[in-house]
């Protein structure tokens, strides 16, 4: 009998979805970083929803601060938005924990959230609490909606051949602690948006080993990957830079004719980094894993 | 060292929702079914949003039916939209399974989900699926937007002195099957906003024991109950129908002067039976708990 560890999460998402009525919004449904929903031809906005889960043991360990923790439920959403060229707007917190859960615990996970709503916006709508079985890991499940100006949605399939590829900040390492206390990178984001029109943009939660390969097939293109290029994270390898994921960094593809606004990159600002090209399917570079797949380069 | 089994949901709600930033919305934030998003003065329609969670061992045992399964999670939102007057729109799955999970039990799970979703409307908008350590228990989180008309919204919390208090269909042992196969009263909600207007309504998930209080007190208001009145499951004692929990029943209130429009419910519908009438607050009858509370009348 096949299990979930068996087929993976693309198999099993990619299985599941065509068993349930599905949005038909021209942008909508599974595979960006969220569900773009259209209000209507005279809305100058789109909804997005997002919904993301923390699993103690998977994506955070017990020792770990629980204001971190909150802080990470809230900023892997606010990433997803900003991918999308979108910003926060509500939050339904959903929190599964074992009745032996300490009170300090659960307060400070939302003195986490509520430093991270803070700083990138986005208001509490409701949530639920509800128990686990003693012993079963703790699980925190964020839905959030948000909205992005029409002009201004960027998705993971509209990259086009020819267009240069861009990494924000430095890749790898983040095991040893910026995954918990990363920032989300929501300025860079909106200054992309306004300043050099991406032709798509992603954020790096799986590794760029994994994540641009998506990229390129959601767009129906290829890649060429300059590993010398990859901003490694001081102290890293350029397989931990390719394969740890969790990095929160932005994935963007530029026609080449806007490469010239980056001259306006403000300062301050993470740095930005061309890493590649988008080529046509047939022409790209093999990068399905981590380094053992990327040694032919 | 206090823990969450010491305090309980509705302390530990209250102490959480101080410490995010809440929405300012009239109707919205933590206490109703869903929470209500007012899009603007020119939408004929606002927006609810609902996150709600079915933890294995918890809200259904392991030998459940896994489509059974799949229905309740969809089914219980569904449910908060109709007590809010509305209907749903868009879902986002969220799964935390152990890898040892069969696909044949998740693509069962999906397909009771898409049988809810035929029946109720509402389409998948997007989802996550994320692993739990082995032995941990499933964790299915759905959340969703609905719709409702402005001029159909009914909250918990707008009960007046002197409504009559209303229940469709019968109270207890849902325990024995229906708590995963259960109808929600979309239908009876619907004619009710267009037909009688109640003052308030919520649905029936933790027992009238604890429901009926709530929402008395939500809208500072008592209560008084008339125990022979409320319409018991065919087998069930009186206690049972008032703490066995997931009803899914609709709980109304009716101004008097709408009484009348009653005789024109549907033939087919669930029974609707009054059970009493909405006091000042400090002239209710107490019924914190299950029937020892209830022992006085």
């Amino acid at each position: 009998m096949n299990t979930l560890s068996d087929i993976g999460e693309d198999a099993l998402i990619r299985r599941l979805t065509t068993l349930l009525p599905l949005a038909a919004d021209p942008a909508a449904g599974p595979g960006d970083d969220c569900a773009v929903i259209d209000p209507g031809e005279n809305s100058p906005t789109l909804t997005l929803l997002k919904t993301d889960a923390l699993v103690e043991h998977v994506h955070y360990l017990p020792d770990a601060a629980a204001s971190d923790v909150g802080w990470k439920a809230i900023a892997r959403v606010v990433s997803d938005f900003s991918a999308m060229g979108g910003t926060p707007d509500r939050f339904l917190i959903t929190l599964a924990l074992p009745g032996e859960t300490p009170v300090a615990w659960v307060e400070s996970l939302y003195q986490g959230m509520a430093a991270c709503m803070t700083r990138f916006g986005g208001l509490l709508a409701g949530g639920e609490t509800t128990s686990v079985p003693a012993g079963s890991a703790k699980v925190i499940s964020v839905a959030a909606t948000g909205t992005v100006r029409r002009e201004h949605l960027t998705l993971r399939s509209t990259a086009n051949i020819g267009d240069a590829i861009f990494v924000t900040g430095t890749l790898g390492g983040s095991i040893r602690g910026k995954h918990l206390t990363f920032a989300p990178r929501a300025e860079a984001a909106s200054w992309l948006a306004n300043h050099a029109k991406p032709s798509a943009v992603m954020d790096i939660s799986d590794g760029l080993a994994k994540d641009l390969p998506r990229l390129a097939a959601a767009s129906g293109c290829g890649f060429r990957l300059d590993p010398r290029a990859i901003p490694v994270t001081p102290g890293c390898t350029l397989e931990q830079a390719l394969g740890d994921g969790e990095d929160f960094e932005l994935l963007i593809t530029l026609p080449p004719g806007t490469i010239p606004r980056l001259s306006q990159w403000p300062a301050g600002f993470p740095a930005l980094t061309r890493i590649g090209t988008i080529t046509a399917a047939d022409d790209s570079d093999n990068l399905t894993g981590g380094w053992e797949h990327f040694g032919k380069y």
